[in-house]
């Protein structure tokens, strides 16, 4: 059993207190701490958290104390690791670690030197889906990966820091792009090195300073590309989506609006469809388990294993920091409208990762292009002779 | 903490077990009892498992043991309730509870005897989709449910004796339409009385004594339909979906075959893709999380928590005996080529539920049948005159 | 170029006439008739047809005119049929063809007395999607056919004769059911003779006569099942489904709620969305071209190249005299509550159609009762012994 | 009745002969012409075309010929399109209308300097959901446009020539990406003047000069983005969707792969499934009426319409011209790295097209960010002081 100590009472720490009390676990919230004494003190009541306070120093330093989950805005997270590091805790931090790679990596800096466990809790690499579709594409069932697009758009969060520039570090490439580089990351290989951005992002529409829409590219070493798409303006619900192309397959995630999960209601009052859904009658597409589709569950159950074990959870701040390292290329390159590179002076995947992508050979004198059933029946393929180059078709049965 | 006794070696006692240890589940699977003495004994080795036996009357009477979990042949299940029972054990049997209604009583007569804690482990009423739909039922989100149609169907289930009628009690009827006719008893209500039905049952493909594809409805007090389809004949991978349709609204969920993760893989070694698969290139459907999606995650939570605050679980063994019960009429029906009533002697429910739907007034002299919009724009109102019966229409802006 | 007198001018007058003259037609409805001159003579501006006429007589007989289509209430068929017959007019008659098989067959020896061509309007069979699951059935690409379910759902239909028992015949299955009916028969096999129908019918909801919700199921001499599914008390819009199960495949057909193209509004004036949609906000699910996908389209070709081509279309009057005989045991096991016999004294199919199914043979000793592939990667066969009839096991590499 | 002159008998010409001959078109393909007099004498014979040649100057000169259609390579248009207008015919030009913005231009001239009529063939923009989205759009269902996403994919083209850069004019930019930036341009809104464009192109998989993937996005001068995804590496069958996000609302399309049409078939030759699809059994996903889901159908019945009534049709040569300018700087800016602007010298749409948002007023002092209902049922706004800036938030019931 862990006994946890939960910094912040708004909705990320209400998830996340849910989905560690969930089912029959074995683990507790066992303080939780609130920079107002009185939010402390009924989030404690609601979730038969023992202790509670609105002292940070308290909170993370405790005997008590096992591990530390940081779930406040993310200005506050430098301070948060920094007094849980130097108390010896294990530090888990919500997403994203640093406003910016500077603040990252001082963070990691912070950790690392402590000697403490660390996770960074990117819930999004842990949906059930996404932790299957990992292994079938680390099983080679769709080849190498070319290309990735992974999306997070919905009409706007929930609480006011986030549309504070200061507070959040940006808009909604910083609340949500950072969930969809370490998706893309994941799926390309963590240890491929993420080269250069480019980026569009703009305010179109609400009256704020930072981006509500934007979409970005991220060229890895191999040639890979993981596209980000973000908003604060798409209506509809929340749409959470990845779409993995490979040279010999393809996956597409769904993990919110269409999930199997399909109700039509004439109207009256329905209650609580799913996170940032947006209308209560008509065709409505509820989430079945919301924690488990959102990673939360199985997230936890690898972070808190890995407490345990004394190994290195799937996330910790080193992928923080580079998530945060890429962001901030993607915000120069909006400014920029030019690639810009990603700064790394701290990389620790491999150097000269191989091209993506493989060429058919289909006899001794040509390359195959491609080769296509017709519809007639019959076979055709398309040939680039090795020394020529000169590009021909034939029909072989 | 609660030490459990597992009754079975097969692929439910595995999925069981997978599902009562995941995450960081507080229990554990103590003892672990199979007929060979050689399977229990890879069983504990596979899963951790303290103990092992190869006697049953060891396995459900250990003092360190709190509760037996039966996933053994449906024709053992009466001999190990008994066992348990007599032990002073909380019973927790896997779906049917018995080949009959006879054999069901029996059961239930036995827990309620000894008065140990009994569950019947209907996994799909417990799936995260089936317990948010069964919610917005419940706050009247699509009013009264007129219709249920459950289905469950795959290419035929994976042990011998499921294929005996001697062992199981019947064919897909028996094996799946358990699991259908009590998630329509759930959504229509369980202290409705279910009455009569028809059922057509045949065994269209396999060279077997039992029915391998079966369609049949019943009828309940109020006038709703519960409808169960199920096949051991169904090509495409396991189709396990259920519609409820009520006056205001509509629910479709989809469990296994369309849940937002789809995977086209060109061939190679894609390993297992998910429970009843049946390819392993092209298209491809996996599920994130099965033991979720079936329902084991919540059921364990349920009936665990359930014997440790001392209440009833969702299920227990009276919900399998009304099941057994309709079985038996459903498989009389398929037979007689009539609707057959339902024979319940013991029956908890209500009486004289009233009739679902509810008739609108559109004036004091006509009732609503129906509103429209049409093409051109227009509403148009069909209306029935209250004393003569008359239907007629008219347009309103 | 064929003329054509278009009997009647509600809604699938409309329908039928937008059809025959969309996109670059050569065809014209050359004369419409209503029983009301004013609405015949609106009718003929909205769509440019040069005649117009309130006399039947006048509108089937007219020396330039091809064809004639009824598209009026079931009650007026007969008359219509008779006219055109005696008019020696090639005669396109919408579904249902009669409001029992008593009617049917008449206006089936009226064409057929008369020798004129004759064509049943039953749409549902000519959507691209059905033509070319069709196409690949009778290539084989599923097997035998083992069960069709056909639904058609929807909050019922516009104009106030449906809802009247003496005029329409009955309710949601002489009106939806006669189509699902014809669907599933042309899945499993036009020749193949129905031979008895299981019914449940009721007035779930509205204040009618009539049944606004039934289940069937048309048992075939082959063995297979057509089963259909009609509402006019479904929520949500419009559900046309056909799921088709053979021995080695399955085909899911969607033709209008799900069909790949989804809308979100916030609301505001958005506009006709699709026929019997019930809401204008919300997500909603447009069919790109309805008449299209309802048939029309296809259907109108091949009736009116059947005509140029002398030749008999896809579905003439005897279809519609067995849907019609089909209907009336419907309603007779409706009422009697047991299987009823389809009484079919013309029948123009095949006799002793073979059981569908086929068992595999695994060795000189064993038939195959089923293969497949397990969790761990093995393959396990589950076998008949071809003698003894006992069921085993074993696993293969 | 027109009379057409079809340049071209590969896979287009095929497509687009079928379509003007379907179901009961009143036009005919009256001559066609191949650069091989064998091929052209071959599609006369199968599709019955009275006239064939070998001689272009024939086939676009015939007293008989109303119009023709160049249905050949990219790097022959524009000899065509000169000998058609100097015929004095009608011209209709397949996709992308030239090879490069110039060469466009030029053949823009052409046919506005011998006044004749000419249709750019766009086809994808006339599917039948994309008319009826665009209706939706024109409506004021969505708000304004914000962003379009136009994806098309698939595993690469079927003939020699598309894999040669001097003949086509690029890789799956030119070939597919003329459609996606066409289908957006639709949407946004053809008088918004696009300004500039970001540009990813590679060449991953195949041994080829040009890009086989590639994603570009437009901005135009109302702030909107046209976003285009293309491939000529993807796996699965071919990928075609589009996306549009509005202030008000989303419209998702899926013109191929998901169009409610699911079969699975066990193996065995089932035919031609689909354009592009890569498998032939498993789970397949056929499309119901293929020329008319990729718009041919609906596309000639309005070109052809257009001519009749001597009006312009949807798309001209002028879009074309638009689309290659778009094309040469997203050329470009694959090179640059640069968001590099537009070049369109001929600029017929409007100038100063206000930005797209508009901001809500909370209250007098307040512009609304955000309004939302949270899990507790209660809402919660988000406001922006307007003259502090200061971003606040409150519960309001």
């Amino acid at each position: 059993m862990l006994r946890i100590a939960m910094l912040g009472t708004g909705l990320i720490g209400r998830f996340y207190t849910e989905a560690l009390h969930e089912k029959r676990s074995r683990d507790r919230v066992h303080c939780v701490y609130s920079r107002s004494a009185d939010r402390a003190g009924e989030f404690a009541a609601q979730f038969q958290i023992p202790h509670h306070t609105a002292s940070l120093q308290e909170a993370v330093s405790r005997d008590d104390i096992d591990a530390v989950v940081i779930g406040l805005p993310n200005h506050l997270h430098e301070e948060c690791v920094s007094a849980a590091a130097a108390a010896g805790k294990a530090v888990l931090c919500t997403k994203p670690l640093g406003r910016n790679a500077a603040e990252a990596l001082r963070m990691l800096q912070a950790v690392e030197q402590a000697g403490v466990f660390h996770a960074y809790l990117e819930d999004l690499v842990y949906t059930p889906k996404t932790l299957k579709a990992l292994r079938s594409v680390h099983s080679g069932a769709i080849g190498d990966v070319l290309w990735v697009r992974s999306r997070e758009t919905h009409p706007g969060p929930h609480s006011d820091w986030f549309w504070n520039k200061e507070l959040s570090g940006g808009g909604a490439i910083i609340d949500m792009g950072c969930h969809c580089i370490e998706i893309a990351r994941n799926f390309i290989g963590k240890d491929v090195r993420p080269v250069e951005v480019t980026c569009w992002a703009d305010t179109q529409v609400h009256p704020i300073e930072a981006e509500d829409h934007a979409v970005g590219m991220v060229r890895y070493e191999n040639g890979a590309i993981g596209q980000f798409e973000v908003s604060w303006a798409f209506r509809g619900g929340m749409d959470l989506r990845d779409e993995v192309a490979g040279t010999d397959g393809t996956i597409w995630l769904n993990h919110w609006l269409r999930t199997g999960f399909e109700m039509f209601t004439a109207g009256g009052q329905t209650g609580y469809v799913a996170e940032k859904a947006e209308s209560e009658s008509g065709w409505l597409f509820p989430v079945g388990d919301e924690p488990s589709a959102l990673g939360y569950t199985d997230m936890f159950s690898d972070v808190l294993n890995a407490i345990d074990d004394q190994r290195t959870p799937k996330e910790d701040f080193y992928d923080g920091y580079v998530v945060n390292a890429i962001i901030d290329a993607a915000y120069k390159s909006a400014r920029s409208k030019i690639w810009e590179p990603i700064d790394l002076p701290v990389w620790r995947g491999h150097e000269n990762v191989p091209r993506v992508g493989a060429v058919r050979e289909f006899d001794a004198e040509h390359l195959l292009i491609k080769e296509e059933k017709m519809p007639d029946g019959s076979r055709k393929v398309i040939l680039r002779h090795k020394t020529t180059g000169t590009v021909t078709q034939k029909t072989v049965e």
